[in-house]
């Protein structure tokens, strides 16, 4: 398999799970997010400056899945990798592999657009300037 | 389109949104799980009945998705519709879809199986006898 | 005990319950904000149509607590009820009581102020406009 | 200030954030849950080991609070610092203590309790022998 463009460890503790006492769910879908945001702060200063650099509303979400492969439990520890999969012309699709050791928990994908606010309403606008932006970094890098 | 099987409303709050304005995306499947859950209480005394009855440990996630039409925000009230799709051999489809007024704002699906422990190990049990349990509803229906 | 200002019900669903089968904690704080942003949304057109009007940032938390009398499990349905108990030069004490049927399960308060934005800093403002606002309601109340 | 028996690091993440842009409240009570819940699993090889020992339901909440001393925004690194204040007969007090660099975002406690099943009721059990497996620690520590 590749190399992911990001990784970060997600420690599961008691209160992200269920009274089956595994992960709930949606929990996966909020680390998604937080991995993206946080490659966002590590890469180019984060959400918030990315945004007002390309003056856009938010990178945020157009379609979401996740395959649940094995459960999760209080006290283990996630290793969440994200790809960059595709660059569309109005979309960014994300892939997720969140593993505890070599076992394969959570498998997903996110498909984002960048969203501008024209005419009153919020579009998707074009990637290449995000691109671009991510792929120069910053000067001082990782700071927001 | 068909009847939906359940149908819910949920009032957007502050806390469910984002510094974007609108809903914070994990929140949907948080609330295609309220949905389910709260349809398994309304029609067959819920989740933890359901489970010790059928001696599961729980009606988990395979697979979840959600497409994200149009924002919500703050102040929104969306009603949310869930259909049964499909009773596989080990498998329950449910579609979801979350609207204001006329306006679509999620649509989704979640792949679930009945999970029982043997041999030390969480397993897809048959569906058979929860969807019996299901179509015949309580005597005195709807209280856990 | 004297009348609420406000209450709503609150269905206890499984994914608010952690593994000891209860009600995860933070989810009390969480419906105790939402039913302080219900509230405005009933009484005088919600959070973002009076932060307009006062041109404030936001009614945020100043100080927090909860007392947790008794457990609450997946299938109990909650009425949580909110009090104003002061109206303070720049903070507003609100208590509230959860219970199922008699039996009490959350008591707690919240202090909030009013935050405006004043030489580049987020400040406390005065409460009486706010106050003026909520006891003059909306001529045609309730949406936002 | 005395040393914290416990400290962690919290990336603030744009999906902890509200519409006002800051930490959503009941977001620091998940963080302290968490903290504790990391400190048991580092000293004692976690909550699920300990209840199991001690044959518990859960350690759990009776009392929390917080004091919002500054805000917290997306891009943010909180070190959060538990100390443990007092061991009663059948209480822990715990406190925490948020701060971003230097400067303090958010103050709190916990009180805590052991929760064991009595005559089908759940108690508070004494503290004592939580006290001393945390005091003993783990052989080989600090792994579920």
């Amino acid at each position: 398999m590749s190399q992911p463009d990001f990784s970060m460890e997600i420690q599961i503790s008691f209160g992200h799970c269920d009274p089956a006492g595994i992960v709930f769910y949606p929990n996966y879908f909020r680390w998604f997010d937080r991995c993206f945001h946080t490659y966002l702060l590590k890469t180019a200063g984060g959400h918030r400056r990315l945004c007002r650099v390309l003056e856009a509303q938010g990178i945020g979400l157009m379609d979401a899945r996740a395959n649940f492969i094995s459960p999760a439990l209080d006290g283990d520890l996630m290793t969440l990798e994200m790809t960059i999969r595709d660059w569309g012309h109005k979309t960014l699709t994300l892939g997720y592999l969140g593993r505890i050791g070599e076992r394969a928990v959570v498998e997903g994908t996110e498909l984002r657009g960048m969203f501008v606010r024209r005419d009153g309403r919020l579009r998707a606008g074009e990637m290449a300037p995000l691109r671009a932006l991510l792929d120069a970094g910053l000067p001082d890098a990782g700071q927001a």
